[in-house]
């Protein structure tokens, strides 16, 4: 799959930037819409989809011609149709990419893969973030510098709870005191899946070339090529078993 | 925790047993008390709990003076009320153990805490098993040789469509070809998590010396001292935050 | 790195196809030169070392060419010199990517990336071996069936002394019983390290395709993309430090 | 294991506390008495051993009396020989604990026994450093509240080349805009190594309550039982293999 050109579906709760001006002045057309600006240059087939859209934006055939599907979302998170998350999961574990973005982590779709609370410490006080590259060798920190920041963010704080990711790429620094697990790389089923934490609502997050690099990164690590489709169920015996008494 | 008794809760399903007189033969009083009996020697605080019990033996209670539940279930995991699987998973990622045998892979509270399908290939066809310790620093291969075999089992191979263990302690082969990740190890919130795969109701294999010692080590693994229980929420800064424009 | 063409230096020993008959008739040129040919249908830069070169083929300058090692190694490690293991160790943790084959378990450069002993069981007995894909989602898997067999191979068996891989990709299933992490995907400093068991000079293991097809995985997976160059030593403060008493 | 007293060799390179003043005032009789002192109340059997001491305070019998070895050094690695280095190494994968600290880091054994520079950023500069517990479920965080914090420690700072852990426990806030994976759980062999970050000599960290429960849980954990030694080389099958042509 990474020989082709991924197929990317942004998803965005998209409803704070209709109903709060400041939102509104940063993303004006959304956070998906600025998702899709930024991701542009990388090449990827990009389609948004939002929660006011009928089944979420996210039909069975929609969703069976996504590559990667990246998500946001924040206060609305109980609107979202378990059907929909039944929908999500399964394509997850035949092999689809998930991104989750930031106040995602509260998501169904996330808290259900993930199989924990997926509760953490936060702070709205418009400071630094700083995140560390802790594993440099992993695809999604290509052509990162050793850390970026962020002049102003919501804070994240540990405990995260969340299943120990399968590989801890970025640490975020805060001016607060916290730290936090901010870029975290899992795999569920044929599917890989990127916790990645940064872009609250009030700030320009998704503007910044250094985030927008991450994400693009982790739609081309999540979309990369895998195995067949594993077989399921009742199985024949490869060798001969012997008799026994 | 490790330093006191842990208080073990023993929860089976009871269906098979009372029903079919194969299995009868092997566990006549259940496989919950044919584990009570063989966990005994380690001076464990032993209780029982059963699906038809009212809450299924569970109620608020009985877990909360639960340190490590072991749960053995089969052909009524959909009978498990929902409700009572949520009460199970909050005690875990509060700090409860859960130890998931052999087809309790399918168990609601199992899937819940994968996040995963948690499906895998199967055969019944009396072949021989032979677990291969992987990890032999950890806690649960404790005491255990290189390998131990169980003479007829029923086979599980892979893919085992759950999340990479944290640790992996024991591989199985089956005489028919297969392998499978028999002991995996897992952490969920402030809670440890052990899967051992084998137990297949018409075997005696919950008799078998090995199992029962891989059974006893993973309580004493998952009932561990741990940390203090992870604050969750809005958080006040511990550094001063600067003013910006 | 995975938008360009990786360089590949296929380093072999290359003592047993000279010295054993058995051996020369199934790799004439050298497993060097079956790696090279059964590789170059991937449309990688290949060249290849061996053994009685000087600097074993691998100067300075051919390894700062080089972006992928592949590494086969029997009999004469410990001919191997000090300067060129130091070598291509500092490649490594700078991102080369390195690939171990069957017997370079015990090859200097194995040990010294993994620190432990790298000891297994061993035999020669002309037996099956069937690579079970236990992580599908993984780059080298990718393309693969859910198995596939080695009609003749040499066993290796667990327990296998090498640290946990970050991620176990493939598990075999012998005919004699036993079980081995037989794709290990690790990463050290910047540079990745796949170790691929199969292999036994004996036999014509490296012309079956899906044996070519995970080395070509492993090239890609060990060549991508990767973060700058960390930065070591003394560090100026980001952020004012307060004075204290 | 864990059921009887660990046996621990507390080894420093006790150069310092001999020639610097600052330090001296600090551990006036050497860091390892001030840690026998802190760790006294654990009840562990508690030995030290130094640098000038001949073979390093480390001859064999020593070493095979030793469940766990604590390791302190800074300025004086080059002078640890090489055939005591082998030798801890030998008895780490044999299944003896290991717990580094600080700058201990640049050990020789350490480096040894991860196989990477162990390279990392770092500053002076009487800064804070705040502890999150990133995995409360880890037994090395037992009894540890969510965080803790050192007034004044010298910094470390990511990216710090060691493999990524099997388990990290805890992660470094520093005053000066750098973060840090300060708690680092690895398996080697047969035995556990724990790398554990405070401990600057000009700072009284080894006084600190919550600094030497993390080592005293760290003796627990790297001590607690584990399986039999395992056995390498030629093994004769476990099964009948076919006959091929």
């Amino acid at each position: 799959m990474s020989r082709t050109t991924p197929r990317v579906t942004i998803w965005n709760e998209y409803r704070h930037e209709r109903s709060s001006p400041d939102v509104q002045r940063i993303y004006p057309a959304g956070i998906h819409e600025a998702l899709r600006e930024g991701l542009a240059p990388y090449g990827f087939e990009l389609v948004t989809a939002t929660l006011d859209e009928p089944e979420h934006g996210l039909p069975v055939e929609a969703l069976a011609r996504t590559d990667v599907l990246i998500w946001w979302g924040h206060r609305a998170h109980d609107e979202v149709d378990d059907e929909i998350v039944d929908r999500v999961q399964r394509r997850v574990l035949e092999g689809m990419g998930l991104i989750v973005l930031h106040s995602g982590h509260y998501s169904k779709i996330f808290k259900r893969l993930m199989g924990t609370s997926c509760a953490l410490l936060w702070r709205e006080a418009d400071e630094k973030e700083r995140l560390w590259v802790v594993k440099p060798s992993h695809p999604v920190a290509a052509g990162l510098p050793p850390y970026f920041e962020l002049a102003k963010e919501e804070m994240y704080g540990e405990f995260f709870d969340v299943p120990d990711p399968d590989e801890l790429v970025l640490v975020s620094w805060f001016e607060g005191g916290e730290v936090f697990r901010s870029g975290c790389a899992y795999s569920r089923g044929n599917g890989k899946i990127f916790y990645f934490r940064p872009g609250h609502e009030t700030y320009p997050t998704y503007y910044n070339a250094h985030v927008l690099r991450v994400i693009a990164n982790a739609v081309r690590w999540t979309a990369d090529e895998r195995g067949e489709a594993p077989r399921f169920g009742n199985a024949q015996p490869l060798e001969t078993i012997a008799l026994k008494a």
